[in-house]
């Protein structure tokens, strides 16, 4: 078993598996298969795919998961968002000869690739460029998007798009074709399943369940919705009068395909693929950590990646489409008493069944249930709160929401993200260009050395003492040159400029020249200068170079000795004056 | 004359000039006039470029800087790198049914638009990006570039390419047709223009003349390099056996022209106009800045922007190509004693004098000749120093270095320059978000704190002193949880966490969140949370928030007040120990 586990995180649990465990799994596999049947169905609609797709994107890929994976209590599938860029990225391909199916099959052949590369390459910590605003904004968009898409549904109109004005403008010119069946249905049944996430789970209070068993009731509100619609479809013949129904499932296992491998195919898909298996990424494991944490587990986020790819190739082989942890039904999931991923492999077991028993049942099942299903769902995902919360704390922060938000809906998933990305790789880099620096002053009879224009400190005329609130690096270097320059062109004739480096983590090579240029420039007019309280690992880095050597001035340990010393060795005696004001 | 002088500099100097600054500019014009003949010929050909376009470039550009820029001895015009790169630009455009000449003036016209806009909207910050190695880097393997493009008019033969292994192909399957003559002719070229760099200001300072005379004469090298070869070439009549030769050049004044505004020509120029841009500008305005310091002047680089940015849509409107500052045309002014802009007036007139009565001379000047003086100009570009200096100094900037100097050999300057900006700006993040964080103990006896593994210090069980040195933003910000959670569970039971932020100088909101949620996941585990040595605007911005009110511990002022505090409200004596090992 050497090391096995370390590969194989199944192992880990395996072994202490017990009969406890193995209830808590059974009961949590009913509950979520029960819950997953019409979301599977839903998602797959909202990818653009058969029906029969969504039931296969969630038996393999779980398996898979559970024994490549690191949480216990993720549940694997499709979800709103993912299923959403499939759309779009599907939708891109054109007229390249393959079909729909076969498309998303190689999406999620690509993304596994990506995700398990990432994994192998240790490469986890890319996510983290995704800033936390950039993912709540997008998140937010495409729970816009995704309700949009899905009212052609609820009115049993054609209108397709994947932008806002697409979609709005599809939905305006087909007005006309409203059927009111189909939307009166489709309409209850959001009002319905509204209504059960609150009144449904006091009526069950009401009628005397115990909480936990309200609770789960209330999270079976979808199902009970497809019973009722689907017998008003086939007790009323609504599908002859135009409500769209599901149709014929084919009644089988998840079949053996295969992704297509024609470059010209591939090369169209790799993008989105990179782009939705990022996402993907982040969204599965924000769940696992979340759900991790209350149980006092861990999460290794480079194995994880290992196990969504892994699952993600495991959809491509068996009929499904990209698939990623999902937030809704890991929660259910854990909330039911998953105690390990085995409650996975039995909702894998209970959905096979599904596949291959219960698909006749749906036939009468009406999309536009289907399509309220998604649309109550991702109304939880909008969180316009956000802008609130940024709009306080940071105009930044505020712009890259916004920017994401706008240009999701109005461009679409993909330039949404990636817009989302390079703004905040922007704003990192244009805010650390230009980084606060202060003019300091002793604290009178302290060792502290603060900012002149917040306190009350001793200056002198002969030492400009200066403070830089930043690494120093390629982006930030030529500001530093040109703010020393004017603050000792400001100043009457100082004799040494000391810059103090407590916040200076870093120096490369583009901020050594300035420095370099900074030393000879300040020589040139009989000024010297000094550093004060650099760090261990930058002076390690600075004794290597001859910029030591040069230095017209020393190098010292604090601040303070740099201003006692430089006031003994000085032979005019400067006018101490006791505010910040003049120097 | 109200804010005149603000947006047009020339109101600066203008009134104050006076006879002696009209010396200075007039000898400094004659004498830049005479070097810029052969080298604007030179870098026409370089381009791609009938010659006379060389010559058109430098006549209005130079006059429109002079009016718009604030360096009082940047000359402006054709360079080696910008030429270098117009001709991959244009050589790129492949049949879109525009010849060289309106490509190159629609590169100059949008380059042009570009500077202006970058200089109007104050990002003049932007060329920061580059950082000094890539630069560095890109300018030694431009310069290895644009010399292996010279040896085929050095040997008289037909060869072409954007990248070193083109070049070397192509010149390695027409060796057969290498002309001797020519060879002979532009290797004897070359030898004298290096001999005529050391030699001959030594031997004209033998024959009595003063070290300033003798400078300037070992810089008109090129300009008896031109005449022996003319001479050679007409006398020999070797235009007959096989040397090329300049030939006619229309004798008249820059004619009136104007780029192509067809939208697929601007589309496939766009992206190289910003890149030719970026680089033009960091030439011309580090040379500016060394020249200006000199003389303690201060150069404006966002009024720099609209200088150059005016200075390239003057060239694209006669007959010129892309320009900008150059670094030996700009010493030699400044040598040459310029004292304003109106030298770079009174080159213009003089070089459209050149225009007008001169270019029946050059016809007989031998295009190896040409190659020769560029080729001698380009070797000073090449710096290799660079890569042992990186190399002891970073490994970091080491890579970005060698992926610039590789990519910009292998695949030509514009792939060669996007990547290293790309490779400076990812290996910053990547460094940034995986930031150095140190378990800190008090030095005895003092109120400092240090690192535990490179001080003797004294720390406490029950409290865990953790200090970061990065700003908090989305790149470190889940790895700071993850590294805090491994902090604590390597302890034995802290009750504190104290994190120290004097190195902190921002706190993004993906930041803050993880704050939040290290501070609710200890709490968890019954411990409190603190944050010391808070800076002023990070504070400021935190108590916008409700995670003060959250926070279970407090913020302290110094870190040493924080564990004293801590220390006193704690009934369990801790055992303090002597050394950075036991905890």
């Amino acid at each position: 078993m050497w090391n096995m586990s370390r590969f194989f995180p199944v192992f880990q649990w395996m072994g202490g598996y017990d009969r406890q465990m193995l209830r808590g799994d059974l009961l949590a596999a009913v509950i979520v298969t029960i819950m997953l049947i019409p979301q599977s169905l839903a998602y797959a609609l909202l990818a653009g795919l058969p029906p029969e797709t969504g039931l296969y994107a969630s038996i393999f890929p779980i398996v898979l998961y559970a024994i490549f994976g690191t949480s216990h209590s993720l549940a694997v599938g499709p979800v709103a968002v993912i299923s959403l860029m499939t759309a779009a990225a599907i939708g891109e391909l054109g007229d390249q000869g393959i079909d729909y199916v076969t498309a998303a099959l190689t999406l999620a052949f690509l993304s596994g690739i990506f995700l398990l590369l990432l994994g192998v390459l240790r490469l986890g910590f890319l996510a983290n460029f995704l800033s936390h605003p950039v993912i709540s904004g997008f998140i937010t968009a495409s729970g816009i998007l995704i309700a949009a898409s899905q009212l052609k549904h609820i009115f049993g109109i054609d209108a397709s798009g994947d932008t806002l004005p697409e979609l709005a403008h599809g939905l305006w010119v087909s007005l006309g074709q409203v059927n009111w069946i189909t939307t009166a249905l489709g309409a209850s049944t959001v009002v319905f399943l509204f209504w059960a996430r609150s009144g449904l789970k006091q009526l069950l209070r009401h009628f005397g369940f115990g909480p936990t068993a309200a609770d789960m009731g209330a999270k079976a509100g979808p199902v009970v919705a497809v019973f009722l619609t689907t017998f008003a479809v086939w007790a009323f013949d609504l599908s002859e009068r135009g409500v769209d129904i599901v149709g014929a499932v084919p009644q089988k296992l998840p079949p053996l395909t295969a992704p297509s491998f024609d470059p010209s195919v591939l090369t169209t898909m790799i993008g989105p693929a990179i782009l939705l298996s990022i996402i993907g990424f982040v969204e599965s494991i924000s769940v696992a950590q979340t759900l991790a944490a209350k149980r006092r587990q861990r999460i290794n986020p480079d194995q994880e990646l290992i196990g969504l790819g892994a699952a993600n190739i495991g959809a491509s082989f068996s009929g499904g489409f990209p698939v990623t942890g999902g937030f809704s039904r890991s929660v259910v999931n854990f909330d039911a008493g998953a105690q390990t991923p085995a409650a996975g492999v039995f909702t894998a077991a209970g959905l096979a069944f599904a596949a291959v028993a219960l698909t006749p049942l749906v036939y009468f099942l009406p999309n536009t249930t289907l399509a309220a299903t998604i649309i109550v769902a991702v109304l939880s995902l909008i969180d316009i709160s956000i802008i609130q919360r940024a709009w306080r704390y940071s105009r930044t922060d505020l712009a890259a929401v916004v920017a994401t938000i706008l240009l999701t809906l109005g461009f679409g998933v993909e330039i949404g993200v990636s817009a989302g990305v390079l703004i905040s790789v922007l704003i990192h880099l244009y805010s650390s260009s230009r980084p606060h620096m202060a003019i300091v002053g002793q604290i009178p009879s302290t060792e502290h050395y603060r900012n002149i224009d917040r306190h009350k400190v001793i200056i002198y005329d002969e030492i400009l003492s200066v403070r830089i609130d930043e690494s120093l690096y390629f982006a930030n270097a030529r500001n530093l040159e040109d703010r020393i320059y004017a603050m000792v062109a400001g100043r009457d004739a100082p004799r040494h400029v000391i810059l103090m480096c407590s916040a200076v983590n870093d120096v490369d090579m583009s901020a050594l020249e300035s420095l370099e240029a900074i030393n000879s420039r300040l020589a040139d007019r009989d000024i010297k200068f000094h550093l004060s309280e650099v760090k261990g690992p930058v002076m390690d880095r600075l004794k290597k170079t001859t910029f030591v050597e040069d230095l017209t001035g020393q190098i010292f340990l604090t601040h303070d000795r740099a201003v006692r010393t430089l006031r003994a060795s000085n032979p005019v005696p400067g006018n101490p004056s006791n505010d910040g004001v003049s120097l």
